[in-house]
């Protein structure tokens, strides 16, 4: 790309349903604006690029591997979720209004390119491999190799 | 304005009464040292900037408008609030600070022509229309107008 | 510091463990690549620089401080805490993966000279004083200062 090409850079911290959809959003408008777009999955944000299966080696790791399974069609919603029901209300009414879906819109920005980097010391603490994450990760990078994509973006948020 | 101005673009996206209060300062403060300054409302945040009446017209929307009713001084804090007692806990505090309550914050960024602009993707998912949006509202507009504002914006904040 | 020193401004108004966390370790990061890092503490935010001693003089001011006393190794996780024992657990899977404890990393910040600022307004609404933060605050201000530092920062976010 070249020198002029702008650059976006959003932090997903968040695994809530709603600020996924909102993060995903951003990334793949700012790259069909031809934007060079990263997305840094840390925290509860890795559950939107793991595999879903049951994670963790340790006894607290494998708990919180229950409580928090991954999965990005499992997010639920930061408010309203009530075991799940407004999970299910939330994906009825966006479909209703044909509005893609949280996995259709993350198959989406892998098409556009969006370059997807998961946080290597979250992983670590939530005891979570590389095996655990979607293929189409990028690459496993510390906060520093984020912020050096971050401090050349003209768009950068903390989600 | 001149090319010079500088630029400012928060996204409100949560709809608590500490988070938008805080999105309010700094819109206002932003606008009070000459910046063009605009406000993007999505998801919980368009209850800051709703009339208040019942939305909604499917069972889920109104069900939604009922459990998240909108009207800037309704809501209620991230934290503590207790079905309400902390809202008006709250209020009281800065009553008693004579802090700015939040309609007469929004009126302010109002008076300083902030640009407030909500968002036509979670109004549609939400089922809220224009007719439900206060007046000073600018524009219903999509996530690619919002990042044409952010990317030429030296301050910018998903909130 | 040269014209060309690149800056970071973080607005830390989250009071949860793993927010705040999140916060100091791209504080850190960034002024351990050489940039100029300020942190400025709004809200919930505080109790991450506050000593930790009761708070308040009126009556909603001191519940609030009992209900939300401050000191950075109070703070629980924004998810699973159950009173308690998330934060607990937290603690000990970071210290399992020889990740550095939240106050290590506050006092790592200070060493790194990251520029602490405490937000005037929230410590009035809150009733906390000058004296129940921590020494290595550099000043308390409002946030017109914090805006003049986040519209030179290549590097900002709001947590």
């Amino acid at each position: 790309m070249s020198e002029d090409t702008q650059k976006c850079t959003i932090i997903v911290f968040s695994g809530d349903m709603d600020k996924v959809f909102a993060a995903f959003i951003i990334a793949t408008t700012a790259a069909a604006m031809g934007m060079e777009t990263t997305m840094f999955f840390t925290f509860w944000g890795l559950k939107a690029i793991q595999k879903g299966n049951p994670t963790g080696t340790g006894l607290f790791g494998r708990m919180l591997g229950i409580m928090n399974r991954g999965g990005i069609d499992r997010l639920g919603p930061s408010k309203f979720n009530f075991g799940g029901i407004g999970r299910w209300m939330f994906k009825k009414m966006m479909r209703d209004q044909n509005v893609t879906s949280l996995p259709e819109m993350l198959q989406m920005a892998i098409d556009l390119d969006v370059k997807m980097l998961a946080c290597l010391m979250s992983m670590d603490v939530m005891e979570i491999t590389k095996d655990d994450l979607i293929d189409e990760v990028d690459d496993v990078v510390g906060a520093a190799t984020m912020l050096s994509h971050a401090q050349e973006s003209q768009i950068q948020y903390f989600i």
